[in-house]
């Protein structure tokens, strides 16, 4: 069976927990009539419940079938931002992440300054020039990639799988906010300035420095987002 | 089949990639090898290569079977902390998820003070009362709880559900090292002290002082854990 085709049903089924047409605390339909609503086999109903299951959004309950859980329970970023988006609005949904954004990627710019190497510093520099070329060219995918690629290499650099794994399931959800954002000349031109001001502080080894200069480069993508995304 | 029995083939499963039986890069055994290789049904050997391809440990490919992932695309805390735990001493595998700790609980401690509610305040002296008597008593099991309790509160008074299932993963592992800790009267003393700290910013609403007290209390973490853990 073909992952898309089970994927493209989590995302169908997940839609329909999330707006209401299968609320939390009660019973999914049984196997053939959820494979008839979402117009799949039941082969690719079952997957998608599995799938939903191990996020913790869906629970199996021995012999009594399936059952939709609180969104607390829910174990997913992806889903409980997908839940949210539908009970509020982008800007809401953005802040919020910004806010977890913020605590993990302050602090990873903290460890980056004490562990970073010079290939690294260098990658950085390069991802600065690229976000440079293409603000100049208007080339917003582009600006969006290297915008992202300039902070992956920040916790990468904190040097510590625990924080790139708790990390992960974040820059998913922030590529959407960012390429919005990443339209506008002026955003792309503060990204351009504050990336600077962080590789500085990472080239001077400076833990409380490069703390810093995050935490207005974090400060200024929240003024963009309240500017620019409703 | 009863989860438990998936869970155990599962963390079987895991406990062989991370020591190196199936060493990443390769390809798992076919099913009915893999089965025996576990001593488990062939429906709970498949059942616990699916909960560990969702992990992002291993990969199925269409007709080929199932491979081991380079650690780098793992997507799951626990399974890179049982890698961690293999490979180096318990004590680094604690100072790395400090680390992050450190990131999630301090911000969340500065969003808690604009955020708490008199309630949770009141549940969170309860915490630190009842840390004070297990204390007294040496009853480790409940000072741990109490403890975790205590943290959970800050957590949630963040009130914002990306922070809750971001942390989510880590408190799991976040209780292994706590009760090695907590059995130590000093540690107890330690952690009733710095609560209050943290109790009293809180109330106070100032998120710089919350953080303050919380950044604290991560330093004698640290401290304990490098005294009383090997």
């Amino acid at each position: 069976m073909g992952r898309s085709r089970v994927d493209a049903a989590v995302e169908e089924l997940l839609s329909r927990v999330v707006s209401g047409t299968y609320p939390a605390g009660t019973a999914l339909p049984g196997e053939a009539a959820l494979a008839s609503d979402l117009s799949v086999s039941r082969l690719t109903a079952r997957e998608a419940t599995r799938v939903l299951v191990t996020r913790g959004v869906l629970s199996s309950r021995q012999g009594s079938g399936t059952y939709v859980n609180e969104p607390e329970a829910w174990q997913d970023l992806g889903s409980l931002v997908a839940l949210a988006r539908h009970d509020g609005s982008e800007r809401e949904v953005g802040l919020a992440l910004l806010e977890v954004r913020r605590m993990l990627e302050v602090g990873s710019a903290g460890l980056a300054a004490a562990r970073i190497t010079d290939d690294r510093l260098q990658a950085m520099e390069s991802a600065i020039a690229e976000l440079r070329r293409a603000d100049a060219d208007d080339d917003v995918d582009a600006a969006a990639a290297a915008d992202l690629d300039f902070h992956n290499h920040i916790i990468k650099a904190a040097s510590n799988p625990f924080v790139s794994v708790t990390f992960a399931p974040l820059r998913d959800e922030l590529v959407v906010a960012r390429r919005i954002t990443s339209s506008c000349h002026k955003v792309r031109a503060h990204a351009v300035t504050q990336h600077e001001h962080i590789l500085t502080a990472l080239r001077l080894g400076s833990p409380d420095a490069a703390q810093a200069a995050m935490r207005a480069h974090m400060d200024q993508t929240t003024n963009d987002l309240l500017e620019y995304i409703t």
